[in-house]
């Protein structure tokens, strides 16, 4: 049932982590993080056998948030991928930005995506330019 | 009179509820979540019945705001529309993005609406292109 | 003299509030609510003499801001409607996303220039997708 | 050498400001706000012989911010103008927004710049439309 | 292996620095502020041998944020600069308004490359204005 559904949902998402991504608040899950691309950086960050990091005081900051030294807004399509598998960039948003981000945090089979899109916008661009 | 309409209004709203939705609040009420699709995951979610969720602490965040592992900037057309009813996406804004929200919280009849709004702009961006 | 003007102004402006639209904060004073419309729902809710929705406390929330369960972002240019007399709407803005809004809040006189709005960037979207 | 030069910059901003512009924030400082145009109704309002609104404690939120009942949004390039001298306004941004609040805050020498950026994008808008 | 790899990149990050740019927190590292630009006057701002800046309590807000008077939004691209190396402005800022952050800070090696981003905006717009 949906009530069953939602609540399976929830169940999954056991363990909420916050990340100050160069200032801004991001909420999510371990699992999250984890279950897209388990081998990539980010998801070793907040692997359990990883205390180096999850224990180290000094990554965290006054709210408990798991401090990262990178751009928040390029992160935002990277963490919706890790939720649901699509790569969306708004037309707003320059995706080398987000490539950059890709690439830092090892999430490896987005990469391909975006260069495609990166690819397509020179395309479109120079078709305007040139009429 | 105008004094009774806004009264109605707020007395309607009995319930306020705070989403954190991937770290960005949104505030609403039970009403509007569950008014429009009372079947949809996001209404069964905060349904007087659900207690596995509405009682569970884990699922709420220190301010008391119900936490989903979600994008916040694409659920705000989604949320428009549990409260007035109509699909409002800016230009700039992907709508594939919300297409993916509105499936996740089964808002169903908002997804012929997004679909057509993506055809259109990809129909304007061809057109565009091809000159 | 100028010191005198800024003086005035800020006499006039002799009560703050805060709301809370969905999530986000205005900072406003019941003047501007007032004085444009003083028939609208917005002007009503604010009333002197509305003593049903301010002395409720369940609208308020925590930090003494009143709650509205609406879209922050279309509320924008309607506030600035109301401090100055203008309808000024952002290039990415959805403008039936204002209009939703303006008939909503009652505020009458802004809906035939929202209206024009809508109008002319239909006309200038279809001479694009036309060329 | 560079270390003085950055000392220097810091110790002319001796008194740092919050304002608060219809519910956002903004920090600055009073010399910011005063040294390129002394006159203006916002320089006024942050002199030191201006008693009546520094010393108002009605004219400060909760945090110590002042108060100003006007659209964040189109404030943002007006102080950057008072910081650095150039009219610099995003693509997204109408500027109409930045000329009327020019105008209420009596930044005079910025008001023909923003008025050509004004004709230039009606120019640039009407030849799209043409073709 | 990918676990050394991430803590190595964490131990690097010994410093945090939060800044407050114009109203908006910005978190790094100190070694992002210095390493690439080390002469710049940013660089020189957190340098261990700059007590004057660094030991002045009024260069800092209640949060213990470092206090600068310019544009937060300009800023942005910058700090991404310092972070990886590359210079990526999203579509609707305006370049002019990075290059402008850019002299201010004094990051020299990061201007030639914004002023080739306006000259190329220049000629794209120029190509539209006159089809």
């Amino acid at each position: 049932s949906l009530a069953k559904l939602s609540l399976n949902r929830c169940s999954e998402v056991s363990d909420w982590i916050t990340l100050n991504v160069g200032g801004r608040y991001f909420t999510t899950s371990r699992s999250t993080l984890q279950s897209k691309e388990p081998l990539s950086m980010l998801a070793r960050m907040f692997a359990d056998d990883n205390n180096m990091y999850l224990m180290n005081p000094s990554a965290t900051d006054s709210r408990g948030a798991y401090l990262i030294d990178r751009s928040p807004e390029y992160f935002e399509p990277i963490l919706n991928y890790l939720r649901h598998g699509e790569v969306i960039i708004d037309k707003y948003v320059n995706p080398r930005g987000v490539l950059e981000e890709a690439v830092f945090y090892g999430i490896d089979s987005m990469i391909p995506h975006i260069q495609k899109i990166i690819e397509d916008s020179k395309s479109y661009d120079s078709n305007h330019a040139l009429t």
